[in-house]
C-alpha cells in the first residue's frame, strides 16, 4: 500500500452480476475523475495484459471438455497475477487511479458463493497473488431484477461460458456479493443502477468527491 | 487409489531435465507393455486435453510481458486439473496404465527448486488438484552432463521459454529432482539414459516386469 499512499492514487473496483452496468459505471467514473483532473486507467479481470487476455479467452470460452472448478479458479488467479504485476501496481506506483472491472471479490462471489468452491482456498490464492493489495473502494452495483433480466436478454447471443449459468447460480452470486459487502462496509459501497445514467453519475460523483476530500485531508 | 487398485492399472511418470530422454523412455516402456499385453495410454504435462494444451502453449510460449512465477505455477496446475480429470483418472478407472511425461514432481523441481517458489505452496495446489493421486512409480531419468548438453544443442532452435534458462537453473532443477527421489525411494527409480536405447530397454523391462509381478501377487 505504500506506493499508493505515497502518490494518493486509489484502486477502485466495480463488482456485480452480468448486465448490472459495470462498464457504464466505469465510463462515468472516468469522466468524473477527468473533470477533477485525476489521472486514471481502467482495466478488467480476467485480462489487462496479452497473457491475461489469452487466459480470459480460455476461462470464459466454451470447451468440449468440462472445465473443472479448480482449473477455472487457477486460470482466474494466473491472469490476476499478470494484471497485478503488469498493470495495477505500476499504475498506482505512477500515481494513476485504477478503475478495475472485477477483482478478487468476483472470484469469491462466482467461484466461491456461486460454484461452492472453498472461499478459504480463494483467500489463500489471493494472498499469494496480490498480498495486501485490495481495492481501496469497491462499488457493488445492484439493480432491480427486472432491469438486469432485460439487459441480459438484450445480450443473450453474446453470453460467455460463465454467463450461461442458471438463475439459481446468479442468485447465489448476488447473495455472495451482499455477504462480502456486509462484512466490509468500509470498503464496499452499494450503488443502485436501476435508474438513469445521470442518477448513476450523481451518485458516483458524491462518493468519488468524498474519496478525493479524504485523500486531500491526509 | 481405489480405482487403480481395483483394475491393477498403474500410473507411471517419467521425470528429468530437458533432453534426458523422456520421450524415448515412454516409447520404449509402451513397447514393453505391449509385449506383456498390458493396455496403456501416454500423456504429457502440461497438456493432454485441448484446454490443457492451450495452457501449455501459454505457459511455455514466449511473451512480451514478464510471466510471474505464481502465474506460471497456477497455469501448470490449471492444466494438470484438466489432465487428471479428463485423461489420467478415466484411463486408470478403465484399467489402462498411464505413462505420463512429467507430473507434479516436475513442478516441485522446476518451479520449486529451480525458481525458488515455496514448495509448501506447490504441495497445497497438488492436494487441491489431485488429492492422493500420485504416480505409483516415477522414473527419474538422468544422463551424463555431456550427453544432455549434446542433445540440448541439437534442439537449440526449438527451446521453449522454460528451456531457455541458465545452466545454474538446470543444476538447481536436477538437484531438486534428486532430493525428491531421495525422500521417496519407494516411488522413485533413477534410470541412467546415457547409454544405448537397448540398454534403456533392458533396464525398464526389469522394473516394469517387477511391477507386473508385484501387481499379480496381490
Amino acid at each position: 500500500m505504500s506506493d499508493r499512499d505515497a502518490h494518493r492514487a486509489m484502486f477502485v473496483s466495480f463488482e456485480g452480476v452480468e448486465a448490472v452496468g459495470k462498464s457504464t459505471a466505469i465510463q462515468v467514473a472516468g469522466e468524473i475523475l477527468n473533470e477533477r483532473g485525476v489521472s486514471w486507467i481502467s482495466t478488467r479481470e480476467p485480462g489487462g495484459t496479452p497473457l491475461a487476455e489469452a487466459l480470459r479467452k480460455l476461462v470464459l470460452g466454451k470447451h468440449e471438455e468440462r472445465v473443472s472448478d479448480v482449473s477455472e479458479l487457477l486460470m482466474m488467479f494466473a491472469a490476476r497475477a499478470q494484471s497485478v504485476a503488469e498493470v495495477i501496481r505500476p499504475a498506482l506506483a505512477a500515481g494513476q487511479w485504477v478503475l478495475c472491472d472485477r477483482f478478487t471479490d468476483a472470484t469469491l462471489a462466482y467461484q466461491g458463493a456461486g460454484r461452492g468452491f472453498d472461499s478459504d482456498r480463494i483467500r489463500i490464492l489471493a494472498d499469494w497473488v496480490h498480498g495486501d493489495l485490495w481495492p481501496h473502494r469497491t462499488f457493488l452495483l445492484q439493480a432491480q431484477a427486472a432491469v438486469v433480466a432485460a439487459r441480459m436478454d438484450a445480450r443473450q447471443a453474446g453470453r460467455d461460458r460463465i454467463e450461461q449459468q442458471t438463475d439459481t447460480f446468479f442468485a447465489r452470486v448476488a447473495r455472495g456479493y451482499e455477504t462480502l459487502a456486509d462484512a466490509d462496509p468500509d470498503r464496499f459501497t452499494v450503488v443502485d443502477t436501476s435508474g438513469t445514467v445521470q442518477s448513476l453519475r450523481d451518485t458516483l460523483a458524491v462518493h468519488l468527491d468524498h474519496m478525493l476530500a479524504e485523500r486531500a485531508a491526509r
